[in-house]
């Protein structure tokens, strides 16, 4: 296996707030050897890659929305 | 931007279960026009890839769990 994982944070700062409906794709890192923090990166539907404040409530609630989508269908 | 997005589901199947501590990151998908249901997919450190039911309530508590891991920081 190809192991290409990046060898510091990756955030270097972070935005509280995102439109849902811009969000492609989200990716979530728990804090490692690489990293002490919480990393949550947006991949947007644009291609663009913005950091997001994983304490934020409204990021915490877009996770919830996006896991509670898969219920309604 | 390079737009490298996968035009169907990823996910043929997932698990509701897995050991937290050998997760990397995790990838969520929220539903779109390649996909209708929100996908998992956890990068694991040996690099494997699994995909994990987001109704799975172990599966919501492991990203909550990782959110909050940020905050003892």
């Amino acid at each position: 296996a190809v192991l290409a994982t990046e060898l510091r944070c990756q955030c270097p700062r972070t935005i509280s707030r995102i439109d849902f409906k811009t969000i492609q794709s989200l990716k979530v890192t728990p804090p490692g050897p690489h990293c002490t923090q919480t990393e949550v990166i947006a991949t947007l539907k644009d291609g663009q890659e913005v950091c997001l404040d994983p304490e934020a409530p409204l990021v915490r609630k877009i996770i919830q929305k996006i896991l509670n989508k898969g219920k309604a269908n």
